[in-house]
């Protein structure tokens, strides 16, 4: 498999891309990727609509790159993972499904840093469908906006209270739960002490390990 | 974090390490890794004395590494694991952990093919531990010797006999029970029709992931 | 709540939608029900893309009668489900949520009779996701298209020779995995002497119980 | 089945079985039920030997009633169920299976309002039976007696103030945990702003989808 | 506490009751046990009806021992058991639950030899409000009465043909489902090679331990 | 079997020995039974590093007795439990598994006191390992070092504190996390009003079991 990851952002938002981009700087020494977003996206991923709508534009734009060696659908909401799945003969890897399997390398319980309070109950579905949610030790929300969270100044230190409230819990590992915060990773895990998982760059090692397997 | 990837072999089979080589060629673009014997390990890693008593070696090794960046511990038994983490100041990664995280994002319910099935019980108790045995779909013992595994030239025959009951059992996916046998990934891959994953290489791609990150 | 519980059929198949007013014919005494049919539905809904599809227009029909007092998506892949709760201020049922919920009223352990083996795994998943899988004694396939069962003369004596095999599996009561098998129920319920579940009807159920509850 | 519905006060308190009768008003359109007290019972079930003191009475209730095309038992502890589903050759109901059941349609976790702390050892005992306590958020005591709750004043008020510790604690759908409160249900809802299942309410609606299924 | 320990045969069946107290003929020398037959009990426990009709009695018998350091219910439904500890003030053991708990000590999955086809689902039911279903390997019938399986000639060989096939289930540890089969203990164990638990003496081995740690 | 239920205190500490033959003083008029220290362990068990380094040892003693009709290994992490069960041709009783098991005796959900927050980690992944973590309460920390706790004047004051805050947290029942607490058995179950487990008393209890089945 000698083609690029494509890593979707299935919003329309470009500084979501861009911060992608910077996120996975340093992996393309290992391999091509090809950060891309879905025009057809909305600006943010907030509601159900907003997830249930990406999934035919995504399976599209899947489909229109043959030359992928594998994708990575790049919202926390993993939209359209199962129908992505279906329709490329290359493996897709879900960042919501691949932060969460990595942090179960990484800790014992995991805590997870949502942007928004209402996507809570999406996510925990999410979790007991991956039959991992024993290891849950909380998830807590930033109330923030994807656009705020992806830009905001005060980001950092709401990441950093929110998770300190999960090390409380019971966390010794926490997810970003969004694709847009990858650049407080490494400050946070220094602050709290604990790894920190940018769940973009995890999808992206497993992808990595299909294309280098051979 | 800019030092190798440490990939350890818990035995002292030169063979063995010899195809963690081979099998990590393709790797090595991506980060620097340094395959190495455990000294002090049995000639292969079979019975739970095997399994206990390279925990300290391990231990020892890793703490002679400070170069290091990550770890992993190349044995599906996943030796002395909790032990090297709690001893080294960077990650350590388990391949029959790290195998078996690799395999959710692959499939929906995995198989294992185990080399002898005395070492089955020990592997569902660390799935119970793990906290995802809900999506197995059996393990399945080949019944041959490690040193017989990583020589023999029957061994893709029996892995594929085997891989057919596990899929016949409902596996979408299939684990390598062994780090000897990454030679007959892709081709057990082609024959069965299912993703065939490789614990060591899964473990060094979340390896890849935590250098790369950054 | 005095209007009508709307039933519809997500795909655009007449058949499946006569055949749904037929199974509901004697609910229609406790509460008006209106059985629509989903027009920019496939004929039948069998793959992930049909599923995914179907959400963004079933959304729009619930949002087009806001004289519902409840829905039932009545289609064993419960589509669009997660979107139409959000989008209607109304109860949303789902008939393989609902077939699933009663079935453990009904027994000990259940089985599903699917059409077709390759909606097994997104069955399982679901299972997962609501937290009952450890209830499910097996779920087997018809292999018939959802067509040539509601239609076919064979339908009944494959339906009774799979659900012996549930049985021997340890089912205590099975479930009916489609929405347009409901005039089979009853024979099928003396053939196995085992309650046999229509799923719509069940979803149905729960939509009167809603209604009536004031 | 053209029998009516049986639903069985287990206590002998007849303010319950009144409660009752106006709980279920709108259900007689759609079928005919029949509300009796168990002339046996104690004046509230509240200890475990309550519990267990019922469970040959209501059997032998069962037996005397062949005109039934469904029974369900109206106390929130089930007494007796089993026993009751062994003897009777229609279909039985117990009231905390349904209302739980039914909640799993409703909403992603469900709280439970138990009337006194003393039975929610019994009922999560039971919660654990049926295979579905990854899905409960809590279950709070509003501290009253069974008849207290039945009459008393400041019942809407006390779970009212329960009612938001368990949406505090994850809860987005509610049961009330006791056949005598029905009266509550539609006001509760409102006030928390989360749909409130009426176990025997629930019950009802499944026994009737057993009856109108032909 | 210095009183006996009083195991109960809830049956009318004086050869289990001459069963039993052979089976703990050792277990005297630690400490005074007393097996009392339950004089209201049917011949033996097979029915639903046979297991909740004894729970009055039983407990009436435990109030009248008011010198018992500890009780054993003998009868592998555990009947009557949340009422017994209800009603004592010392610990009260039953044989299903404590033949299980001990299990888990001695091997990784456990089978059980039940007596009837018909109580299987009563004893999963148990082993799921246990909350240690994970760790069954199977559970199969011997399909013999109480009263044969306590006199009959063909017992061992009917025990020993279960417990292959058990074994072949993948149980390491097997539990004889039934007080009155101790006879066998020992010598299935040796033709089987996996330890047998004899429930009986599983639970008053958990009631010395209450009784001996002062 | 004739020979003594061999007792093992895998640290070094000789308080903590004596303490356990006053523990068991009782349980000898039921068995023999012989407290031994492993001359090799460290003075106390406490990091990971303690658990692994006496495996070895332990096993190596275990093969020493061939006179031992059961072994019990008293130290809460149960270290080399799964060595010396595959070197022993007995029954080998870890005092962790042990106190657990018999803890789901005597209440619905179990609480423990460990001596430091550290262990806390390890001891939930062994009970996930188990299979039977959804019983847990939760589990808090005394936060004092072994020795201290065997010795120490505050110790009661401090289980008495964090015991009542397992109450407030659901446990109906505690089981005391270390080897060396046994003398504040009894007083804090009167203290608390609920059974409070010696793991090492329930270890003996069962190997009691096992020598006197016969």
């Amino acid at each position: 498999m000698s083609g690029p990851i494509v890593v979707i952002n299935p919003n329309s938002n470009q500084v979501v891309t861009d911060g992608l981009e910077q996120a996975l700087a340093a992996f393309h020494k290992a391999v091509e990727i090809d950060c891309v977003t879905l025009a057809e996206g909305p600006f943010g991923i907030e509601s159900q609509y907003d997830v249930d709508q990406v999934a035919l534009p995504l399976a599209a734009l899947v489909k229109s790159r043959p030359d992928a060696s594998a994708f990575v659908i790049a919202c926390y909401s993993d939209p359209g993972l199962d129908l992505c799945r279906a329709t490329a003969s290359v493996p897709v890897f879900g960042i919501q499904e691949s932060g969460v399997l990595t942090a179960l390398a990484r800790g014992d319980r995991f805590g997870v840093l949502a942007i928004a309070e209402a996507s809570i109950p999406r996510h925990l579905r999410y979790l007991r469908r991956m039959g991992v949610i024993e290891r849950l030790a909380g998830e807590r929300a930033l109330n923030m906006s994807v656009d705020e969270s992806a830009r905001g100044e005060g980001t950092f230190e709401r990441l950093s209270e929110v998770g300190q409230e999960l090390v409380a819990d019971g966390a010794d590992v926490l997810i970003l739960g969004c694709a847009g915060m990858a650049r407080h990773r490494a400050v946070l895990e220094t602050r709290l002490g604990r790894p920190v998982i940018d769940p973009t760059q995890a999808a992206v090692a497993m992808a990595i390990g299909v294309v280098l397997s051979g």
